[in-house]
């Protein structure tokens, strides 16, 4: 019997979340039942949701229950199978939680997905070409919907979602404006993912400030945005749309901790004729096979070249997860586990 | 030569508008030019965007420029016509202005339309039969597009947008729910226009208060709204929305004087998933014949039946418009020229 690691979300966060709400824990894994399948993870996903899940508050989704393994998604290997589909050794995707090991049901639909390694690196298939690469595809061709040429702003730009954004708005001739944190992700942005320019929203204290700044570099106006952040990026970006823009929402995370943040000027909305739309791109499985075979080529291509910042070990995964939610990362964060 | 009365816009608003903000003239009205129909006046329509206009700064539309006539919808009667299409004694509906007549080029696409008063009295096509009421018939079938049983809710409820708003919203199988300022208005919501229920706003301290209120009042939560207002009405409903609500921006009169009122958490945009809409009716001409044909169906069959406020005189304009500006009106706004 092989034994597990697991971290259990153990107390939800006031205000903002510490590593005393996790509690790591060693349990054996079960005997496989039949059609079950036994996945060794390689990879953990750390994502910005998961702060959202850590609230009792109502969600999209029910709340993370306590006591209970943190779910994620992981890449991983088969070792152990009793259902014929999959077989030792096939590389899968899947939501496996924060542990080392899981036991999952063959037969649940999207539960387990056998990934080719051939050209896309298996950790790839948690970001550029997993579920941030298809929620990036998914806000900007069923929301933004930008014709070439038009001007298509992301926050988070040098994360997995936004830089997916970046190279998905550019193969289809927008010019691609990113915000980030920092100048290093600034520079990443414009030079290895190709941005047209990157504004660091450190160094701008409030929304007109930032607001000003992404007048410069949007000289014809904002016509499409993808929102990772809220609050100040949001309010900028809101002051520099045209006509008909269309604001994806994809996340609130500097909403998560403590108070709602407000919108400052929502008569813009009104002003500029806009459409904000916010979406999960779980209830929309109908676009992944188009999206991903996109993601896909664009990885193999050399046209997305995600960066990854890896966290070694299980018992690193809540240092880790804290750090994304303070922008320490740089690209998509992963645990790798073995 | 006849004489005109005219009121223009004598300069901007610092904080609210007053009375001293305008300025009666009377002037000649000129010869007619071969092409062009003189007008006389019999309503003229009050409307909240007009106060948008006042101010200088970016809005929709370009600013009203002082010391000319104040724009506004009106209905009236050829008195004069050196127009083949146009003779005297037609009805016909335009946008003349704060003035006794109006000088109109023929020709002018969509700025003199001929309307037939048989079965639809002539004021109503400043109201439910005319630019209100496609303001409502647009946000409700393109935006909100509800199915029968969903809730749609609508602010300003008593006023020519929302009165059409809910017999549109009932015709299609819709809970409708008002929200509107005095327990005069909501009566008259309920048991003359036939809303299922309707809030008093004014009985609420703050949007919390009115979004338990709505609990009640919308016992399925809200898949549509319609938003005349913003601020305390619109956080309060976005706390009821539910999953994949659409809400349509309509007007913001709540911003309009001084600061602009945020949105409290739009973090419920991503949480419900919702969608929010800004539009302008007159951006939106190729529904206009479709959405005018259904409204003077409900009126004429009585399932629609707007109430109207008139004030007396082009003199008694200024304090009527202020007035409508702070809900005192009942109804459609006019004022009678004749």
């Amino acid at each position: 019997m092989q034994h597990n690691q697991q971290i259990l979300l153990d107390n939800r966060p006031v205000g903002e979340a510490t590593t005393s709400n996790f509690k790591l824990v060693e349990t054996p894994v079960a005997a496989l039942e039949d059609q079950q399948v036994l996945v060794r993870h390689h990879y953990l996903s750390l994502d910005p949701y998961m702060r959202g899940r850590m609230n009792e508050s109502k969600s999209y989704a029910q709340p993370q229950p306590l006591g209970e393994v943190m779910i994620g998604g992981t890449v991983g290997e088969v070792v152990e199978s009793r259902h014929p589909k999959f077989k030792v050794g096939d590389k899968v995707v899947g939501m496996g939680g924060w542990q080392l090991f899981s036991v999952v049901d063959g037969n649940a639909a999207g539960m387990l997905r056998k990934v080719d390694t051939t050209h896309v690196p298996l950790s790839h298939y948690l970001g550029a070409v997993g579920m941030p690469g298809v929620t990036a595809w998914y806000g900007l061709v069923k929301i933004i919907a930008p014709k070439a040429g038009e001007t298509v702003t992301v926050s988070a730009a040098s994360g997995a979602v936004g830089s997916a954004l970046g190279a998905l708005a550019k193969a289809r001739g927008c010019r691609v404006v990113g915000i980030a944190g920092g100048k290093d992700k600034c520079d990443y942005v414009v030079k290895e993912l190709g941005f047209d320019a990157c504004i660091d929203y450190k160094e701008h204290k409030d929304y007109l400030s930032l607001s000003k700044a992404l007048r410069e570099a949007c000289p014809n106006g904002i016509d499409g945005h993808f929102e990772n952040v809220g609050g100040m990026v949001l309010d900028a970006v809101m002051l520099r749309t045209n006509a008909f823009a269309r604001i994806a929402v994809c996340g609130m995370i500097a909403g998560y901790d403590g108070a709602p943040l407000p919108m400052t000027n929502p008569a813009l909305i009104l002003v500029n004729r806009m459409k904000i739309e916010g979406f999960i791109v779980s209830e929309h499985m109908e676009v992944w096979p188009e999206a991903l075979s996109e993601l896909g080529n664009l990885v193999g291509s050399g046209k997305l070249r995600p960066r990854e910042t890896v966290a070694n070990g299980l018992a690193a995964a809540p240092e880790a997860f804290l750090g994304l939610l303070k922008g320490k990362n740089f690209g998509k964060q992963l645990v790798k586990l073995i």
